[in-house]
């Protein structure tokens, strides 16, 4: 990438360099686990350790921009702007969740794990990862129960625990993470409305 | 254990030993992780390798016994021939199994990351230890569902993978497990009953 003499449009030699980080840092953990080294990761992006330096303090924020970034994981956040049922919206969501999900299971699977004995890491994961997620579900689901779609007396963040603690659950033991199971969730999570 | 000359009443020397392999392997996994080896297991224990073979095939179902026979996770199953609110029974059982979790939150850390990268060991320790445990609160459920405690067109298999995924997710990311979170848990499963 570096080496490259013309420049795509808005596209600084920096973000370039960035992008090739990113993408070798994720497929070599996919590769060969978590352990993978700083070295190896700029040897296959063509740049210097100070490049990334430049930009990360660490691998694992590195990483951790990477999986947020990877397009696998862009699902688009629910627009609570427009009108219509949020049962909908949120399983449509989750569906497509549990869709990039599946896609990328062993890469979580390895983030997961290497959570459970490093702590910055963990600290580090449900800042930048889990905990996003979570506040977009349970931002769905307050707006539904203002909307009256949710009963008044049911708590959104657990809710919200619930339905990725299902999610966690099935993805670390390999069980089916599908349509229908994001749909009975939210099912679950809506019925009885007021 | 193995060179004592008197054996305590019921307690045949093979009894002896296997759980001295099974305290053994529990203490080695959470001083070195998992990948403490068989001959280190054998040699605390006191016994040869033979004696652990004759028992175990593998180091995982060696490590498995040990988890599910762990004093500090014995929770008494719920006993459904009593009458008395499922709701109730159901805290204190979910409030037990948080505490033990609490107290050996290292050691299931150890394992749930384990069973990431070794398929073979994520269906024994589905098998040994996951199923058994959601099983149990399946048929509480159920019995509560019998009982209308709970609603009919409520699936108890989806609530308990709910309350057990929200346990994961809470103890793979360090949060709270408290009693105030099982009750929380427990409650939102039996609203809006029949």
């Amino acid at each position: 990438m570096t080496q490259e003499t013309t420049q795509a449009a808005g596209r600084p030699r920096n973000a370039e360099a960035s992008d090739a980080l990113k993408r070798e840092a994720l497929r070599l953990v996919r590769e060969q686990g978590y352990g993978v080294s700083i070295a190896a990761i700029i040897k296959a992006a063509g740049v210097s350790r100070q490049t990334l330096y430049n930009r990360w303090s660490t691998k694992a924020e590195l990483l951790l921009d990477a999986l947020f970034e990877l397009a696998d994981m862009q699902v688009a956040i629910p627009d609570l702007s427009q009108p219509g049922p949020r049962r909908a919206v949120l399983t449509t969501y989750m569906r497509e969740v549990f869709h990039h999900v599946r896609k990328d299971a062993d890469l979580l699977r390895i983030f997961i794990s290497q959570a459970q004995s490093d702590p910055a890491f963990r600290a580090v994961l449900y800042d930048r990862f889990v905990e996003p997620r979570d506040l977009i579900v349970v931002d769905v689901l307050r707006d539904a129960q203002a909307r009256g779609e949710i009963a008044q007396d049911r708590d959104p963040a657990l809710i919200s625990a619930m339905i990725h603690g299902a999610f966690w659950y099935r993805l670390l033991l390999d069980l089916p993470l599908d349509d229908d199971f994001a749909a009975a969730l939210v099912e679950d999570a809506f019925r009885g409305a007021a």
